[in-house]
């Protein structure tokens, strides 16, 4: 259990029990974190269906904690059920791809047989529904776990689609203690960073500009935005205006397929028609909108300067991981201690009582937004102290916007609704519903079903649907 | 003033102030309908800025007083001013059309050139838009006259767009009693009474059907449906599954120009993506729904068997009421009395004191609707009685149908106050917000400046957007 | 199964499941009402833990519906099981005495010994609050019988407190179709109709007085009343204020034992504080307010000319109703047909899709009450209609008078959890915030301890509780 | 105009207007806070009403800021003008008497003679509403003055009825920056380090003890405490239970008349009520209770250990501080810099961007109370950054507390209605609605009346008032 010294300034003891420990690049970056933290020290059970790469990551990180450098011991342990790893636990952190690449091929691009594009697909439109419906069973499994074997433990959720996994455990688990993480927004605050770096020479850091974030995960919008006296809102306002190629230029000529090239014309074209800053990659932000606005077609695409990531890119990348922390965790190569710039491990002092601390995360609405309905998971600015996270009032979602946050709110209620009691015409109403499926009926019906079909093994109430569609 | 009998059955001396009293339509079904209610007598004063043909109405309305087959007594008369026909008034009827043909014909047909067909363009799109931008500066001065001439009056309003007409009336003058009518939702009622009439070989009157009414004129949906014991919300369902091909058939090879022509094939479509009924002719529903299911283009309008109403038939049609009208005021033809399918008499009476009554109104939302903000104007049913009109509980809009619902409600609500206040940026906002706008950003701005040019006269702001324009 | 006639004016086959069916008063009153109805016929089961008495009611009604002059033929049989009452029921009425006379004693007169004094005790006070927790198990048991065997049937309530059990049977079965009926509403509306004609001249029936009623059972309030062209609220404003005896003259030297003896001089104390209409006997209101208003002792309720109705006059007057029904099961007496002034057959018409009605009711806030908490259960008007029961708009309870109100339903809901769930604290938390119950803490826990165990073999959790008041 | 040095870590050239800047106690504590503060300086501007106080204070301050050990350099200046103090301001401080001691007199011996005993009379009560009616229309003076000369400085208020006058601000000048500071809860904090040290052998600081905080000022309630691993509110309920004698021991014979002195008895007594920590001094929170529990007469008030505040008292300790400030301002006695344990600096600084900052304030609600209506003042924390406060989520009042919480604002909103708009009949039936106030209704009357008579001459509506009352 974990232990407090004297002058409680140090926290011993600690369990984190990490769902999806196997992971290639998250679990790097929690080791990083954990490992130049002085006053946390502990266990982190790393549990995932690929007990591998768990040991893997068990290896990397006990090497670590052994480092003289490393002010932060921690003891990594590779377990092989789920329970093992939530016994005890003092915090469960959630970070899993749900089913395979194989099942996101065709999330992603299935539905461009269709004329149907999406750079993500991980979040909405036809490949985020489908992915949450196979997710949201495992989800539900989380949840019932965690209120039987630890049920006072903090939960800080990774996995997309974000608002439907952090919806889901409080469906299941009213009671539950989590919470929702993503550093889209930071992102927007360093474009800001940049701004008030080419006006005033000199560049805050990215979380000393103040905003207030509304909105849903990946569709947040920053409705102000200061730095002291300045009024970094007014700063970017004057920038957009003046800078209609963009921001930036590609680093490289392949750049369509990077996913992180991105000349903000996204962020920049929302910013005109609403006068607001939506604050998330321009990626994902286009997929919230009408889909003939940014994604029309590949071309479109290309002209506002961001790119579809594809699958192919994604396992290569997995890959390029794997191969790294292989090589990490033989000693062929160092682990390089660097600054990650995520925020858990202030979250976890300050939840411990060892600090107080305010970020944006996604939580239950109890009416933070105030134009939004109550209970939804919206992301804003939340107060964290003594074992304890409080939303700060954040506001209304500016008119206009507001529309398409409704819409996607409503998506995600239907989609959870669905993932949990099989009633799948109501996540088919909600994949006719959204922007990017553009489709007559019988044919969204057609790729829906398909859609389905291919990723079935996930889904409890498969055949009871199929039933339906043949009657 | 008003006056009751003995036993309170009757009242004379009632005074109705008729806006938009040279109405070529309108005028006709009220005086029909007055004439046939032996309870209600009094005088009715009719404003045009057509003042001819408001004296044309008076000349068929004494006419058809003085018939000995008619009950109602009524004493019309034209009058120069609006605040002459408002003084002592205990209702008023306001229906007009704001700006004339030409400007109509700029709002339904000038987006054809970007690819934007609208089968009404009077409440939504960029036709609804420009026309409530054009419709808000007057119903300002109407709901200031009556604050300062009659404001215990009861407002009735019929003209579009309505939901923005009721709005502006009451965000100018909050203690106003107004209320808008539509006869959409009772189409929809008698379309269900032919089922009823198809499955058990007798066909119940339309408001004999207790029908529960949610959402926003011209996009109202029935979330139940019942006559006695008989479900009708089930056979309605039934129907639409075993009829792909819609309902009834064209009355006339010529049917793509008639707008009264449908098979109501948008709404069975609706159906089938959410599961609930919309209660509005096809040619409005379509408006209010994302452009390319609808109205991609004339072929897909065709093909779901309704019609794009253009400017030719409306001026042809008008004519054609006028040259009735003469006929009748010259004695060279009957009036006609006939059963309109109106309920205005009804309501009148009810709020007498003379009988409650329900039916389904656009009022501010207290609540009626439970998940739509407060004070927007909705369409539910409403409990008329003496004095008062209130709300009936509707419950929510459902899941999915609710997505559109706030869209408009958010594009009502921009425009209102773009409208009132010259931010015409808000209205721009709404503008690009649109389902049937899918343009890009300078596009939708040209497209808008172009729209707002054509109805300048009546836009009391237009100089000064123009200038932020320039700038 | 209930039955329509071809044209669907007539109904029969009904079945009504009647709970506390052995009872004196109401059965009689329902007899009554249904025997003049001719388009209603049916079964009504009457089912008592008093059986002999339901016989007595069976033997009553049976001779009733024989009779020729009897246009509403029903049969009538008492059962032995809940269940058999309930099966097959189309409505359930439900009209208990939870508990004896005896524990009523206790509620009533126990709390006397502490100087307080209540007129009725089964609403609110130390006795409500305490009749509660009797009551509630027996609804939750009504409630779970009603899911099991008849979930569509309409239920409705006649029993106090009647917030208590409308509210236990909505948290147990949150889909029941429930509402509570209570006629003290109508005894205002008979006053202002008084009113009328001492100002006019002619009396109109009391629902012909249209008003608005907001609040909780027994402690409802008007915020308008009017009859066609008159306002009756002010009316009744000017008649208070010129009538500082209040109105009326006892019709007995010995009124103070005569329970519905009243000048009303509490409901026109409080029109003077408030400046609306309280609208329930003096009796009643009085246990809302702050107990030393109306309540302090003996002679302050004289001195408001109500009186505190004891056990000894319930006793005495149950056995007269008693014997009154013996008389005529006997054949001794004739079963008198008169006008009972109750609607519950009117609303048995209304649900059935026989003809709309509107009427007060207590049903959960839906938003009918817009400064209530939603789901407690208000008391407002509703729209009946074919199996429908749906709020009418009411608005805020006035300000002052919200501060009594919100504090009763904070009442009820802490007591109706401490009957769901045993936490007997709850209701202790309840008991020390009434107005009445003015006591030193250690003295109130040891009235409610003494109360409790006077009634405990009706509470489930009695053991659980005193065991934690022992350690 | 304020100026940020280069770093951004230091501000100078602020202003400060301090409304009743002849303070002779707060004013004190200011310059205190304000002299060890090294980043800020500028300019306090002091007005009074009492111009040769100011002036007083205007020395005291120079002087201290002359000393060389003073980091925080400012410039006081009496000044006779409202106006004068607010041109250019950045904060403005609300402190003032209103009226003097003579009415105060009045709001608190006066309703002695109908046995109405008020310890402080100046937030609720008779007195309490009294003190309002006077204390708003000066009020609305300060945000219509703020309003028109400095609409985006932050305006600070410490007067009492402190929820009454941030309600007026807001009222008057919906736009106003403004938030009440209160420092009652730091004392219940306080207590509860002490309970942490008598268990644990160490004492945290008050502000390291996180609290949640709901409900109105002067009757807050915590509904959870912790000091990071220490679960602060279970040792609370600990120390309740198993010390009936309450907290400490008197410092003093006469403690009688001393207003600080308490054994925290009311506390505790509410702590076994509710179950929940009431977090003001026992002389305010007996006031928000029924008159009976407390405040009976003088003997049950010595029982519960807490005093009745005299106006002998208050004048002569007035005095005492006044001659303090003299012999300080005259240099005969050195200003004693301290610890004040009060915010406002730090909350300055937050507010310029110079550190973010959580505490609790007195603002408008807008859901962080979730159970209180939206707008009215409500205490909770909030979170003070750059140029913003913002409430943090703080959650529903606890059961049956709430409903004395709702009756407090129903008199709130009643009482700031009254004193804006003249309708003093609002105000009497919130006087007669209060709990301390259990008269008949016409004694209240007649108390009332004689109250409003006594502080005439700060009432702008009086006359139309007593007009009404002759008729």
């Amino acid at each position: 259990m974990k232990t407090y010294n004297e002058d409680r300034s140090k926290v011993s003891n600690l369990k984190i029990a990490y769902i999806g420990g196997g992971s290639s690049g998250w679990a790097y970056v929690l080791m990083n974190d954990l490992s130049k933290e002085p006053n946390l020290s502990g266990t982190v059970d790393l549990y995932d269906i690929n007990f591998d790469y768990a040991k893997l990551n068990e290896k990397m990180g006990n090497d670590l904690s052994k480092r003289d450098d490393v002010v932060g011991k921690w003891t990594y342990k590779a377990v092989k059920t789920l329970k093992e790893a939530l016994t005890g636990a003092d915090f469960v952190f959630c970070s899993i791809l749900p089913g395979t690449f194989d099942e996101m091929e065709v999330d992603v691009h299935y539905p461009e047989k269709y004329g149907i594009w999406q750079p993500v697909g991980d979040s909405t439109g036809p490949g985020g529904i489908i992915r949450a419906l196979r997710t949201i069973p495992m989800y539900k499994e989380f949840a019932l776990a965690i209120k039987e074997t630890c049920p006072n433990a903090w939960v800080v959720n990774f996995t997309n689609p974000m608002s439907v996994c952090v919806r889901t455990l409080y469906k299941v688990f009213p009671e539950i203690k989590a919470f929702g993480c993503c550093h889209e927004v930071f992102g927007t605050q360093k474009i800001m960073a940049s701004i008030v770096e080419e006006k005033y020479g000199f560049k805050p850091n990215r979380d000393e500009i103040l905003t207030n974030v509304v909105g849903v995960n990946h569709f947040t919008w920053l409705t102000s935005a200061r730095y002291k006296d300045i009024d970094v809102f007014s700063l970017y306002a004057d920038y957009v205006n003046s800078h209609p190629e963009g921001m930036g230029s590609h680093t490289d000529e392949n750049w369509v397929n990077l996913p992180h090239e991105s000349k903000q014309k996204v962020k920049f074209d929302l910013f005109r028609r609403y006068g607001y800053i939506a604050a998330a990659g321009d990626r994902h932000l286009c997929e919230f909108c009408p889909g003939n606005w940014f994604l029309k077609d590949p071309e479109t695409v290309k002209s506002y300067d961001f790119c579809l990531t594809t699958l192919d890119w994604r396992r290569k990348n997995y890959q390029e991981l794997i191969d790294r922390n292989k090589s990490v965790a033989s000693g062929e190569k160092p682990f390089k201690i660097g600054n990650s710039g995520e925020e858990s491990v202030e979250q976890m002092k300050a939840l411990l009582g060892l600090g107080d601390f305010v970020t944006n995360v996604n939580i239950p609405n109890k009416g933070q937004v105030s134009n939004n309905p109550k209970d939804v998971i919206v992301e804003t600015n939340a107060f964290f102290s003594a074992d304890s996270v409080r939303p700060v009032f954040a506001g209304e979602v500016p008119e206009g916007v507001n529309a398409l946050v409704m819409r996607i709110i409503e998506e995600q209620e239907m989609v959870v609704e669905a993932g949990l009691t099989g009633n799948y015409e109501l996540a088919f109403t909600a994949f006719t519903n959204n922007p990017n499926v553009c489709l007559p009926i019988d044919t969204a019906r057609k790729l829906f079903n398909e859609m389905l079909e291919k990723t079935k093994k996930y889904l409890p109430y498969y055949e009871d649907y199929i039933k339906t569609q043949k009657a």
